[in-house]
Parts: C-alpha cells; sequence; structure tokens
C-alpha cells in the first residue's frame, strides 16, 4: 500500500547523486589556486607557481582522500542488495562532509601551520570516515541490507577497513597539536594500512 | 509516424539531469563559505570559524532540504512509468527552483535577521515543494504515467506527504512577519511531520 | 580488428557526458547573480532583489532555451542507434556552445540595451540550434545512425522541427539591430511554434 | 571472502565518475572568461570581446583536448572489461590532471607569451597523455583487464594511438623554449595523426 511510494528506493540513483557529489567536489578543488599577479617574465611565473607547491600538496591530498572515500563507497554499494531511509540519510550526511573538502582544505592551505586549520581539515575527513564506518555497521547489522549469504569475515574485514582513516585521522589530530604542519603526512598511512589488512584478510 | 520523434522520453535521462542538477547544487552551496581574512593565530581562526556557525547551520539547512527535494523525486520516479511533456517541464521547472537554493541561501545568510530575505528563501522552498506536489496529482490523475493498478491510498498518502513542504513553507513566512532570524526553524518540522505521516499511512 | 579499438562507442556514454555538461551549465547560470550589497533593511534588500527582475529573465531564458536543446539531444538520441565520429564531434562542438551560455547570458545581461551584447547572445543560440539540426540531418541521411525503418515522414519532422531555434534566432538578431532591449522576446515564439508544427505532423 | 569486499569494481561507476569529471572540467573552463568592463556601447564591447579572441582559441583548444582525452577514455573502458585496483587510481591519477587543465589553461591565458606558463599547460597535456598511454599498456599487458581474443593487432593500434597525444606535447614544450605564443598550434597535429595511424590501421 503506501509502501509502494515510501520504498521507492533505487541504488542506483543514490550511487549516481553520489558519483555526481563527489566529481564536484574534487573538481572544485581546484578552485582554490588563483592566477599568480606577478610580471609577464618567466623567471617570476616560475617562482610564483614553486610557491604554489605545498598548496598543490593540499590539492593532491584531497583529491586522493576523496578518490579513497569514493573508493570504499563504490565497495560498500556493490554488496549493498536495497536501500532504506536509514541509509539513505547516513548516505546524504556523508555527501555534505564531501561537499565541505574544497572548504576546509582552502582553510588548511590559507591557514599554513596554523594549529585549529589543522585540525579542522583532519576533523572533515574523521567524520567523513566514520560516517563510512558507520554506514558499513549500519548495512551489515543482522545482514540488515546486504546479501543474507555475504560471510562474516567479509563484514569484520570490511569493518576494520573502514576504521582505517577515522583511526589516522585522530593521530594526525594529536599530532597538530604539536606540529600543524607535517599533520597531514599521517594520511599517507592510509595506502598502506589498506593493503595490509587486505593482504592479511 | 511523427510520434516516434515526439515521444522520445525515457525517465532515465530525466533522472541523470536532475541527479546532476541537485548535486552541483548541493556542492555550489559550500561556495557561499568564504576563507576568513584574519591573522594567522589558531585564536583569532577559532573566533572566525565561529563566527561562521550560523552560515554553516544555514548551509545544512539548504543541503538537507535539496536532499529531501531529491528524495521525494527519487521516490516519484520509482513510480512513474513513462515521462510526456507536461511532466517534462514540470520537472524542468522545479529544477530551476533548485538552482536558485544556493543564490536565496547566501541573500539569507548575507543578511540575517532581514524580514525580505527570510521571506524569498521560504519562498523558494515553497515554490519548490508546490511544483513536487503538483507533480505528483499531475502523474497520478486517472493513473496518467503511473501503473494502472497503483492503490489510491498511495495516491492519497503520497499527496499528503508531498504537501508537508509547501504548508511548512507558508508557516515559516509567517512566522518571518514577526520573527525573521528564527523562522526557518519551522522546516524542522518536516522529518517530524513526514515520519507521522508514513507512520499512520 | 583495429576496428575494435575505434568502433568502441557507447551512445550511454555520449549521454552521460552531455546530461553532465547540461546540469553543469544550467546550474552555473545562477553564479551571474551576485548578493546585492545594501543596508540590512527590508526596504533596501527588497529595492536590491526587484532591480535584479531583468536579470531573473535572462536567467530563466537561459535555463530553458539549455533545456529545450537538452529535450532535444534526449529526443534525438532516442533514435539514434549507434554513434561514429562525426556525431561524436558534432556533439562535443554543440556542448561547447552550451558551455558558453552562462558566459553570453552574463554579457547580456550586463550590457542590458547594447546592440552587440544581444547578439552576441542571439549567435550562441543560433550557432547551437544549427548544430542540433546539422546533427539530426547527419545522423539521418540514408538513415546513417538511425533505425532503416524511421519513416521519412519523422525525420522530415524533425528537421522542421529543429529548424525553429535557428530561425527564431535569426529574427532575433534582426531585431537586435533596432531593438536590442526587447530581443530576445522573439525566443517566446519557441514553444509556439514548435507545438504548431507537432500538432500539424 | 574478503575478495567479496575487495573486488567490488563495476566499470560503470567508473565510468560514471570520470564522465562527471571531464564534464565539470570542460564546463568551468568557461569561468575564465571576465565579463569586460567597458562603457555600455557596442563599439566599446566589440572590441572588448574582439580582445578575447585569444582567450576564446585558448578555452576551445583546452576544451576539444579534454574531449579527445574523454573519447579516448571512452574507447578504451569499451574494450575493459573489468577492473582491478591498478586501473582504479592510473584513472584516479589521470582525473587529478584533468582537474588541473582549467587551471593551466587561464595560466596560459594571462601570461601569454611567456615561456613557462605555456610549458606548464603542455606539461598537464602530456602528463594526461602519458597516464591514458600507460592505462592502455597496463590493460593489455598479458590481456589484464581486456578479453583474451582481443587481437594483438588491435592493442598495438591503441598503443600508437595513445602515443599520439605525448609526443605532441613533446614537440609543443620544444618549440615553447623558442615560440611559446604558438607553440600549443601543434596541438592541432593530433587530429590529422590520429586520422592517419587509423587509416593504415
Amino acid at each position: 500500500m503506501a509502501d509502494e511510494y515510501k520504498n521507492g528506493m533505487k541504488t542506483g540513483r543514490v550511487e549516481a547523486l553520489t558519483d555526481g557529489v563527489y566529481a564536484i567536489a574534487m573538481t572544485i578543488l581546484v578552485l582554490n589556486f588563483e592566477v599568480p599577479r606577478v610580471p609577464k617574465r618567466s623567471p617570476d611565473l616560475l617562482d610564483a607557481l614553486l610557491g604554489l607547491q605545498l598548496q598543490f600538496y593540499d590539492f593532491v591530498l584531497s583529491f586522493f582522500l576523496l578518490a579513497v572515500f569514493w573508493t570504499v563507497h563504490h565497495r560498500q554499494f556493490h554488496l549493498i542488495k536495497k536501500t532504506d531511509d536509514g541509509l539513505l540519510w547516513i548516505n546524504v550526511l556523508s555527501l555534505a562532509f564531501v561537499v565541505l573538502v574544497p572548504f576546509t582544505t582552502s582553510i588548511y592551505s590559507a591557514y599554513r601551520g596554523v594549529m585549529i586549520a589543522a585540525i579542522l581539515f583532519e576533523l572533515n575527513i574523521f567524520l567523513l570516515g566514520s560516517l563510512k564506518f558507520a554506514q558499513w555497521v549500519y548495512v551489515t547489522h543482522n545482514h540488515r541490507l546486504v546479501d543474507p549469504g555475504l560471510s562474516s569475515k567479509t563484514i569484520e574485514n570490511g569493518k576494520l577497513l573502514n576504521l582505517v582513516t577515522p583511526v589516522v585521522s585522530v593521530i594526525a589530530m594529536a599530532i597538530a597539536l604539536f606540529a600543524p604542519d607535517s599533520s597531514t603526512l599521517a594520511f599517507l598511512a592510509i595506502p598502506i594500512l589498506i593493503r595490509l589488512i587486505r593482504r592479511r584478510g
């Protein structure tokens, strides 16, 4: 009855909106770069461009973190067979934090070395990662939205993989208390940890 | 005959354009945040960021309202089996109001406490909600574009659910006449009302 | 052989890129609106917003023209069964003119009443419309990329429908020589002409 | 087992993210155009618009280069039957360079005739082209991710076609050492070379 209207959820369209938001957030990261204003000579422009190298590192970092989260979304939805309101709103909430990444990245770039700027960016990544973890716990709890035959090993391994980013973000925030400048280097541990967990799994 | 050219409407592509417009509108909401210009010290930046908290509330509000409308679109199209010119143009018109949300949100943020700013934003949401209601009435009238077997209970329940946002928007506009600052708090009633109607349905 | 690499064209992905470009172009039209800077009082803000009404008309006009072109693309691709290099590049070229619409719209808004501004906008629409016409001629010539059974009546009717926008644009440019201000009103004839042709067809 | 979580890669969603990023990058190229600020008279506006003609050439060049790369992606994925981590990350890395194109284009436009600006843009195109070449080598090596029956002629031809852009970019960078202004004209050789290779293939 009323359920027909209520349960009209296809995973396909949730994926389409999500892919769109990730694609746009990843692309507008580039709007953080401003065209330098220097004399129109090669040495001056080269100096100005070299001056952007830390900002370029921030762009690459945020771009790849968003790509990692998109991959996580991708992998989870490959195993998610149906959707419900809970999943929909966890997903929407995590998209809100995807959308904030270009802003917190630009704060981090503009206030390099300032503790609060580093923590804000890392908090954004922490919340995004925690929501992905929560999403996996939610969909696999009693096999709520995944195939009933999905092995508990896959489920546990998924939890471990989804814990990597939140845990690393907490470490990054702890480092930021003392060395905000280099705290985001902690994120380089993410691909290594993911690889280790997978090899073990 | 000529109908072949005329009736070439697949719901899939209407959904693709719609998902794209929602994804972009939801993402460019973040362009309303400007990087603060304060001395590069943690206390100053923290103050500046705390100063953005009302603007952050506006971002969250608009983001979730757009997500609600996207969900409504999603649910309706799950039950819509074919499209026609009427549906296409109701949909395009409602996309125009989706696109305006980042603009009316930024007016609302920049002119906090100014009645006209609050009413403009709430009018935008009212028109968007009314178009979603109109769309549901249009597609279900004589089962025009939905399955002939769709129960009248589902149809009536859908109407009631689609009335929630326009009605709440009118209340918000009424409150704005006296208390523009807090008028958007009325929108918090939307998830509660939707839940009540569904439980009843 | 080498054809395997060469002919790897699915209409689905051409449609996906096209839907994405249209969605973004339609959404960034709203970036033409700037938040007014007036005293934070309702009468001042109302005046400022009323001062945007011509710009709002331009937004609506461009939004609906893009929606019309998207619909045309949609209808054509419903009947196009395969793609080739010719179609791909006609499509890419027309996307370039889609992307330019937000720019030519903002020129038109900023230089209201200036002949060159009106003609630039109308030329953009003319070229976009002409490419859609050229695309239909290309795909239907000897039933190149459409179903061999597609009736010549459908083909001829499609040509007539695709001529509407270029012809109206030429008329708009002619009017712009004398009355640039009101020349875009000519575009209002598009839906009427399309309806007449269809009724006849 | 754990593989279920690990191998959850559908080519469809990789294509969706990619189409989204290309669509947005191609569209925000237009943000490089600023509305000129001249007296509101036709001759002044015409002069100002004619002054944008080199910038328009840059827009067209970048738009078509991105369209060429998108076509290459399209063709490759038509033959790619499954994905793995290697392909995923080559693809993400190449998207990072897609996203940078609007920025390097605007540097090139703002610093016309400055060697470093030309080389930066051409380096961006070189890296993007090289990644597409690397991607094709990766997926076809021992038929890793393509159909086992894919002919070696198709594979070799694909390599040759994917070498065109990197080779032309190197030539453009060499020209830029002496004539930065006209160095991007080298890119006009790309469609000619692709046509020659295909005819031969």
